[in-house]
């Protein structure tokens, strides 16, 4: 990812809401990233105490948080994002210290932002932005949360292309009006999977990549031999009359992000444990339901009479971002 | 909930995994409780730090932490539960300590369990576990996780009533085996909640109870004015097209334990804060969608209208214990 981005010359700035972990912040240091993405306060004052110094939090700024704000844009180059009007007065009243500002463009993903097709709304935003003393206007950011509604490599080509489009559009437009370019921050982990170049962006923000999971798996933003986070559980029961496995492994280990697969939910792939790590997904084996801590495997004759009570399985998450959340801490394969 | 297990004279063996907190075990040391059910070793290690000298963890037992239990079985009286052949012969020769026994039995939850029907497997499983010197056989334990299809008091009731005659139709036909009579342990929080006495049982174990939540309104567990936890969030955008409002509250916080409403998934109702609390639902108002960090509230032009940025909104959710183990920390209205 440090590569395509270097290729394309844009600045490269995961998102370490992923792994929330200083120590793989330090791998990230080795490909020359020093500018991150995180989600919260709380992970931003984190990641800033851990002696990161360019810091964006990727949710619209919660104006109740102001003074933590101020003390955290005294020692780190800060990032908010915003949509609203009200957002932007709460920060041109209360910032005391000097932050960078971009404006949150939805794109079509239907979660957050103005919608791109509000130039005016957007203008008069940045316009009012570029008063405020304490705001160093960046650009426009968003987020194409729709390319998880994708099952193709070409569906999510079409989400990127189409989210490029619309952003440099918007661009296009606010120029237009006499505003000067804004940069443009994208970055979903499906998009920067597949697409390869980044020409017209000014910036890429993917985390998810950095494990990956069968979220992404499935919308084919990864291979399954690029799944590099799995949780081990021991085998607790056995209904052979289900021909079900019973994991100690919940909800609180695993999350209940779901995707679907054999008319069932799917709460995630289960593989064998190997020397170094796991091998291939089993086939037609998967956490079919889960409990606050028990889950329940599906699987075929074969599988359930292989594997024996005390046996380690390797469930592969379906979020691995919300499974380290809950996990909180990891072991490398070495 | 300690009122009516005294009526029955059954034992109240609290789910503690709904709050986790040495603080609130406090709560329930004042009704008297000095027994407790947990869903994992480290819980039950935690609460015999703690002071508790009697916990189940109701849970079939993970046999790769056989060391840690035979640990904690020197401090406390330690009840474990196992449905396998194969887990008790390994609590056989491995078991320096004496751990007080149950037999988990599926009454037609379909999760874990031997069958109530397979009266001659669970004799075998009483009669090797009454030969093994470390464990003093306790009796049977059922979780009647069905009680959360149910949609009306009626239908609670008929799976108590359903779970209750198997319960002690199994204990006679041990019984008539020659078996001394085993002790019955129940308790579901709806089972439990719904009905107001427990003869024939000898334990129950409902843990939810504590604070109620969405899921439990919804199965008619409870009444809204008995639902105990709500986590205050602020609004961080408001979207006037789609007449939804933005949360700084997501799967990290409520986890995506879902119901469904109004042809949607819905992951919380919402109430406003007052001044002791929080004030009744809000009509035709939920949180429809969740990302790890954000939640998406779909709501009435009204509400949408009084709704400001920065407001503080409360959310009831889904799983109180998952939101619970999510957050780990809590405030008390006082």
């Amino acid at each position: 990812m440090a590569g395509k981005a270097a290729v394309s010359q844009v600045v490269f700035r995961p998102h370490f809401k992923t792994h929330q972990s200083p120590e793989i912040g330090t791998w990230f240091k080795k490909f020359g990233v020093d500018k991150i993405t995180v989600s919260s306060i709380d992970m931003a004052e984190k990641f800033a105490e851990d002696g990161w110094r360019d810091i964006t939090i990727a949710v619209p700024v919660n104006i109740l948080t102001l003074s933590r704000i101020n003390k955290l844009a005294k020692t780190i180059k800060l990032h908010l994002i915003l949509e609203s009007k009200d957002t932007l007065k709460a920060l041109a009243t209360k910032l005391t210290q000097r932050v960078s500002l971009w404006i949150e463009i939805d794109t079509d993903a239907r979660r957050t932002g103005v919608s791109w097709r509000y130039v005016d709304d957007i203008a008069a935003l940045v316009r009012s932005a570029k008063r405020c003393p304490k705001i160093n206007f960046e650009g426009l950011l968003t987020h194409s949360g729709h390319a998880y509604l994708a099952r193709s490599n070409a569906e999510i080509k079409e989400v990127y292309l189409d989210t490029v489009n619309k952003m440099i559009n918007l661009q296009e437009r606010l120029m237009a009006k006499g505003l000067p370019k804004p940069k443009l921050s994208i970055g979903d982990t499906p998009c920067c999977s597949v697409h390869n170049v980044f020409f017209g962006m000014d910036e890429i923000r993917p985390g998810n990549f950095l494990f990956y999971d069968m979220m992404q798996l499935q919308i084919t933003s990864c291979s399954e031999e690029e799944i590099a986070m799995g949780v081990a559980v021991p085998v607790i029961a056995k209904n052979s009359d289900r021909t079900e496995l019973v994991i100690h492994g919940g909800a609180v280990h695993l999350s209940k992000d779901q995707i679907h697969r054999d008319n069932s939910a799917c709460f995630g792939g289960v593989a064998l444990a190997k020397q170094n790590g796991w091998g291939p997904l089993i086939k037609d084996t998967f956490v079919s339901s889960l409990s606050q801590e028990h889950g329940i495997i599906r699987t075929t004759e074969s599988q359930f009479k292989k594997t024996k009570i005390g046996d380690i399985l390797i469930i592969i998450p379906v979020h691995s971002c919300l499974t380290m959340s809950l996990m909180q801490q990891f072991l490398v394969l070495k």
